[in-house]
């Protein structure tokens, strides 16, 4: 059985767990608490020397990286990835988008509204990534004019990766409002089988979310 | 046969032409000058709207974006790409990484201190910019100590991501001194059959560059 050493309130991780879940398959989750210095023990860095989860362990010990790229790995020969290479290569394009033109802007705007005083200096840098935010989502706007999902014909793990923190966008302070398209798709990803909602943060993010 | 459009200079660029030159694929370039508006104007924003090069676009039309994904359809059933699954993942993993990890720190902090002013106010983030990039190249020091190349067994599209921006650190201020395994790598890519190497910033560039 694999082992996913993972945050639960982190969509990166949250990937991970709903395409298991919705694959059926059983897995092992070992819970880590990044935000309070869970990847900097000696213990997780003998895992992952990079210090970040999510990180996926297969029963023999070995060890992938990159929650993408777990996604990609999982959904082979499954319903959840297509078997065009073509149609493939569109969700992986899919995929890197959200790793270079979303999660770093709508994810750290999220983590910096939940996980970070209110008083830090990183609290600057929030104009500028709920800007870059919007242009992403905009951009996820304008493809679901024409098309249902991200993945291909059907729904599959480049709209897992893209679900995981356009869901929780508004944490960061990035309303969903403008885009009816989107949280259409979002309610269709919610309604799919097997789907299981990522918890919520605990009350104190919470707390710094409702006042950022 | 397929068209890419792309500006020679810039990593993410050339790494399509690489692969498709060491492949022998017949293809068709486009030069766009990104850094000078290329991808503003209306005829490019009608091939790709989000303003980026490069774009792959098949004869029939279809258009793929983001440069990684391209190398995953186009090394697809090559040498360049492992058969197995978990090879493949790790593989994919190391693209991953090259694109949150990686390039937005070196290839970066090359674009600012060839492409913008010496006055530019994004001067200002290129220590942090540098810092990120050592933590980035310390993590690939670390894997050459026991693997030959990044993509699994042999040369293939995780060593060509990597490769890309790893050569020209020096370009934006970060040396590759301290890391002699990654300079073994790049000879070892460069000694590859079919190897073109990445076209030399123009004057101007290099002027800023070397005053950087």
């Amino acid at each position: 059985m694999i082992t996913v050493h993972g945050f639960s309130v982190s969509g990166n991780c949250h990937k991970v767990r709903l395409l298991l879940e919705q694959l059926g398959r059983p897995y092992r989750w070992v819970e880590v608490d990044s935000a309070r210095g869970g990847t900097r023990t000696a213990g997780f860095l003998a895992i992952n020397p990079n210090g970040k989860v999510p990180v996926l362990v297969r029963e023999d010990g070995a060890v992938l990286t990159e929650s993408d790229a777990m996604l990609f790995w999982l959904a082979e020969g499954t319903p959840f990835l297509p078997d065009d290479a073509w149609q493939r290569a569109q969700a992986l394009s899919w995929m890197f988008f959200e790793q270079y033109s979303h999660e770093p802007y709508v994810a750290v705007a999220r983590f910096i509204c939940g996980w970070t005083p209110l008083d830090s200096p990183r609290r600057a840098e929030l104009p500028r990534l709920r800007e870059r935010g919007h242009q992403a989502l905009a951009v996820m706007e304008r493809h679901l004019a024409t098309h249902e999902w991200f993945t291909g014909a059907r729904y599959g793990i480049a709209d897992i990766a893209l679900f995981a923190y356009t869901h929780v966008a508004p944490h960061g302070g990035i309303a969903l409002d403008a885009y009816p398209r989107i949280r259409d798709w979002l309610a269709r990803v919610q309604a799919t089988p097997g789907f299981v909602p990522m918890p919520a943060p605990d009350a104190d993010a919470q707390a710094l979310i409702d006042r950022s």
